[in-house]
């Protein structure tokens, strides 16, 4: 089950080694440092990986959840069946709190677990059944990216914010998929990628991943959206997002509200790419009952040279540090799945056509 | 001529030393990290200062030009009339091209070098007109916080970008001035303040200054204003201005456009105060023929810890960075000057009322 590679990279974010039954992670802190991959030999060490944040991106981390959980049957392969599901059921919890927001983790973790137990502890179905989930989300992927390219066309200059490429999401990306395929069918484009504060993942992700397949590319500050839109140097926004409400709006890295704002009032196309697992349809989800996280104010006070952290802003000011926003339906002008590009005004019926 | 002090700051970013008649310049640079005034005996220093941004914010350089003149004439005392004259010529012109874009710093050059050779070089009055600029620009400063607090209520919560605080401005600034004064006033205001990407000046010295003078403020990433805004966090948006051209749109720190859309969707009132000597009122000056300053990469890629740079973005994508960006008058809300708070749709009568 050996996915094919995309362009020119030769490694995925989160791989099995059949060789020796481990899990090879890339280092995506490192980014764009250094290209380390990490060998996890014990489920444990997953639980802590997901933490740290190596693996970033909720359908990498669903995936790794599910490597996670196929590492401890192998931990429990000598013991009785009580004590494999006792050890199951711990690496279970541990792996599904290492990181709380994360849907995808949850789903996946549920998958694997109930295949687990159907299948009297089978280790080859579990490892079977994660690597299926891994090739699912690759697949969802690629269609996002085949379908998200017909609205690309040549010379088009667009502008995405954090990173929804391919470390997110194994391979390929939602938001970067329509612009990987595009450039692989020889369309000339322009990727603008703004920095994204306060982690940087567009300066450094999203950049380096249009660096490694030659997707010609600017960074630029988060701040300066709409002088490139007002001199006509961006003329399409695609986004990932963390979370789609059943209205159409969607919760994302914070900054995208803004971003569409401002493509709203240049008249600029907004796009938001991603796998249909991103549907929140629980009844209770909506713009308002959304709670947005705020996280600390040391990442955006201190920036991180070689494993030291170092104050960059007044020490003594407080700051506010929220990590998502909402952006209406109101300002976004599709959603790019793996069924097709769906416009505004369509998504109700998309959604009610969709089974849950 | 000594100038009062603001609150609680006992120190001024460009202040005249009487008693070895030497500049001292706070080290803008240094600002958080630490206070530190440097003394400047020989114009050429001053020049150098002046190129390498120990001080920044237009009227604080034509101000310190103004003292580097002053210091060049110290220099000459005891040299022939054509030689004091041509000692003065050639400081006039490198206190001039240390910073090209400073129109305040011409005018200030222009106008103590005038009255040196109306004067017969007299040491005392070429001090005297110097101190006469440094004061001017406080007064007319302490005058835009005065008609500024107007606006002002009690609880506002107050977003401003960049600094165009006590230090561009040698004391209050432009847009914090009417924020110091509501403060001095009792009024219990929170100030948002973005970082200002890429040089971190809103997170530096703007929350620096509010800091020393104890303003209740919050550090957010440039790009969540539209999430603060749209949680009624922020309530007016108070920023400075580069230039100001004849139709009332105005030249600022990039990202200034950014804010004010992301203001006019949540109709949130925007404001820009000024002294008067930033209205252009050049008749080739306009929207369409501004050239924005583009300054390196290295600005946003790079980062300096101890005086040593890092990178902290992908080294090896190219990244886009303009200085400045131009605020439609559509999008303005009201002028924060000297003569008062100016309603957009008054801007074009104001302008016409004003002598040049």
């Amino acid at each position: 089950m050996r996915i094919k590679q995309l362009g020119e990279r030769n490694f995925l974010s989160v791989e099995w080694n059949d060789e020796n039954n481990t899990l090879n992670l890339l280092d995506q802190r490192k980014i764009p440092e250094k290209i380390s991959i990490k060998t996890y030999i014990k489920a444990e060490e997953v639980s802590l990986a997901i933490k740290e944040m190596v693996v970033r991106g909720a359908p990498a981390i669903g995936a790794t959840g599910a490597y996670g959980l196929v590492l401890a049957l192998k931990e429990a392969q000598f013991l009785s069946k009580a004590e494999k599901k006792e050890h199951l059921d711990l690496h279970y919890s541990l792996l599904l709190s290492s990181r709380p927001t994360a849907v995808d983790l949850k789903n996946c973790l549920d998958r694997v677990y109930s295949v687990i137990i159907k299948n009297d502890y089978s280790f080859d179905i579990a490892l079977e059944e994660s690597k299926k989930i891994s090739c699912e989300i690759i697949e969802e992927c690629k269609k996002i990216g085949i379908e998200g390219n017909k609205l690309i066309e040549y010379n088009d200059a667009i502008l995405t914010h954090c990173n929804a490429g391919g470390l997110a999401t194994i391979d390929y990306g939602t938001a970067l998929a329509p612009i990987f395929e595009a450039h692989n069918q020889g369309k000339n484009i322009t990727v603008y990628v703004d920095e994204t504060r306060p982690r940087l993942q567009g300066g450094k992700i999203t950049a380096w991943e249009l660096e490694q397949v030659g997707i010609k590319h600017q960074i630029i500050v988060d701040s300066s959206v709409a002088h490139f839109m007002s001199k006509k140097k961006i003329n399409k926004v695609i986004v990932g997002a963390d979370r789609c409400l059943k209205d159409g709006s969607i919760v994302n890295k914070i900054g995208t509200q803004t971003v569409a704002i401002v493509a709203k009032y240049f008249v600029i196309p907004f796009y938001t790419a991603f796998p249909l697992t991103t549907l929140d349809v629980d009844p209770k989800s909506s713009v308002d009952t959304i709670e947005i996280e705020y996280r600390g104010e040391s990442e955006l006070k201190e920036v991180q040279i070689e494993d030291k952290n170092y104050t960059i802003l007044n020490a003594k000011s407080s700051a506010s540090n929220p990590a998502f926003d909402i952006t209406s339906n109101a300002l976004i002008e599709g959603y790019i799945t793996s069924l097709g590009v769906i416009k505004r005004e369509d998504f109700p019926l998309f959604l009610s056509s969709l089974k849950f």
